[in-house]
């Protein structure tokens, strides 16, 4: 296989799919050919990339195969389980943004900066982790080498870009009839998102967890390989447009100053701290728009006499949350040889 | 002095001011007579009450104390520290909604569900909490009696209306002009609000926690009598207009089952449970305004293993986080006579 993969990008009209556009142009990823596919709802529109414009393909088995060495996708759970029967037996390489195989233990579950290592033993698959589990585990993995991490509780406070251009659409179109004393249609978000908040992402499990919250448990204990590792997570939709956030509970195994912490979490690649309260200095989500890096701030030291210490992160979810992360990952395969 | 205090409401034309008013009506408190004093920049205006006008006082040393046996008030600290001044030696009462005096060992501390019998030895000045504290402890109580807390680790969502009509200003018109491809002020916040979080209320202290945190801590442990106990809060502002919400995690003395928990919290008085996963019941925001009880729901194990359990705790700050509390405080001394 060539080191310029003929790459296709699955979901290419989403906005994350529209987000690895703009980042392959961005970054000057090498391809050979680049073929953008979708649903056969958006198959035909015209997509402007560096200076051309490019017709969306119906995804079909064979024209997939046929275009394709490296596909970046990004297209929900459905697409993925038919990509992955599609590739067995192919060289195509497939970096998946969808939940669909996380878990799998045969499926690499990767942040390049926290567990690149994860890369060397995949059969044609990788998985990019959810948004809110890549910018904790991003936070979490300088504070585990140096400390040892014991436990993790995460609130997070998650923008509505999260469920897509119909959840910004929700959000925009509520707020503008709730300023016009009218009231908006409920679709994409089980109650109002506009001036209000939403502890509910995904379906419901026996415990009274949600899928988003288990992800990141889950995600976060294979990410760091720490199976047993205490991870909390309560997940809530903010009536934000573009950046998650997460308040972050750290207990470490290790005592800490917190001058410790933050040169551990500064010197980390993808790591860039703001958290200077003597000049008012921290992330929020308007921050983090289109930029690579975590932005960590807010530390500081539990007041209950235990090793444990708090942070606020805040990452682009489209980006290092997800079109980033899948090129990184596409990047870092590119590096080692996709095979 | 009479069952029925001459009652004055000091900030009378402020958000909670204006919410101490609408309930005196709804509760239908008893008063002799009923004097509105705002400072001197509101003084002469007008508020339609109980089917009459009144006009609004300026607050001067003489006038309140002729006319004053009960004082509600919510007027910022500067006042409350006058007010403290001019009662001390007279029979007048006052309740206050500032931070002025709260930790003050000389003044009860008082959310009546939870701590009652403060009241019984104070010398004229009793104080309400902060709002994001009174929602917590409410929820807290129950769990204490039940459980035996160990330790508490917060993260609050806050509404705009904690800082005041200003605050809701802010929030309104920053939304519309970002609709309109514009840029509004940014006055009442330390950074823009509209669709964004901030999580800076009040100034950092040298530990970087801020003083909105911070009460939430030490007004927590003297409201519960626990003054050891692990609190810990991350204060955020978010983009809702009313209506505070709050991830907790408690960590009890005693094992229990998440039905225990729903149990204890459901027969506490002020406190309704919204919590049926299976029917995605949970509450939010817009459930909480204008009502009187603290809402609780995703009530969860953490998988940590430690005898630890997550909360969302909802309630409408300036009702039961401000004016609702002040004026059932008023009611309880009421009941045991104010001095």
């Amino acid at each position: 296989m060539s080191n310029k993969p003929r790459l296709s990008i699955v979901g290419a009209t989403g906005l994350v799919g529209r987000e690895i556009l703009r980042l392959v142009e961005e970054r000057g990823f090498a391809y050979d050919e680049l073929t953008l596919f979708s649903s056969s709802r958006s198959a035909g529109e015209e997509v402007f990339f560096d200076g051309q414009r490019l017709v969306v393909r119906e995804l079909t088995r064979e024209d997939f195969l046929a275009s394709t060495d490296l596909a970046l996708c990004s297209a929900g759970r459905a697409v993925s389980y038919k990509l992955r029967e599609w590739v067995v037996g192919s060289d195509v390489v497939v970096v998946d943004n969808s939940s669909a195989f996380r878990m799998d233990p045969d499926v690499p579950l990767v942040v390049p900066e926290v567990n690149p290592e994860a890369l060397l033993t995949h059969s044609g698959y990788v998985a990019n982790p959810n948004c809110s589990t890549i910018q904790l585990v991003v936070a979490l993995k300088p504070l585990h080498d140096a400390f040892e991490l014991k436990r993790v509780v995460a609130s997070t406070y998650q923008s509505v870009s999260g469920a897509g251009q119909g959840g910004m659409s929700e959000l925009s179109a509520q707020s503008i009839a709730l300023f016009n004393q009218g009231n908006a249609e409920q679709e994409v978000f089980p109650r109002r998102i506009a001036f209000n908040l939403v502890p509910h992402i995904g379906p419901f499990d026996d415990d009274g967890y949600t899928e988003e919250e288990m992800k990141v448990t889950h995600e976060t204990r294979k990410i760091l390989g720490l199976p047993e590792l205490g991870v909390s997570c309560t997940a809530v939709r903010v009536p934000v447009f573009a950046g998650h956030a997460e308040s972050v509970m750290v207990e470490l195994g290790k005592d800490a100053t917190v001058e410790q912490l933050r040169a551990a979490l500064s010197t980390f690649p993808g790591i860039k701290v703001m958290d200077d309260p003597a000049a008012e200095e921290y992330p929020t989500p308007v921050d983090c728009v289109q930029k690579d890096e975590v932005l960590v701030g807010r530390i500081r030291r539990d007041p209950s006499g235990t090793r444990s210490f708090h942070l606020w992160v805040v990452a682009d979810n489209l980006g290092k949350g997800a079109a980033l992360n899948t090129l990184q990952i596409a990047e870092k395969l590119g590096q080692q040889a996709l095979h």
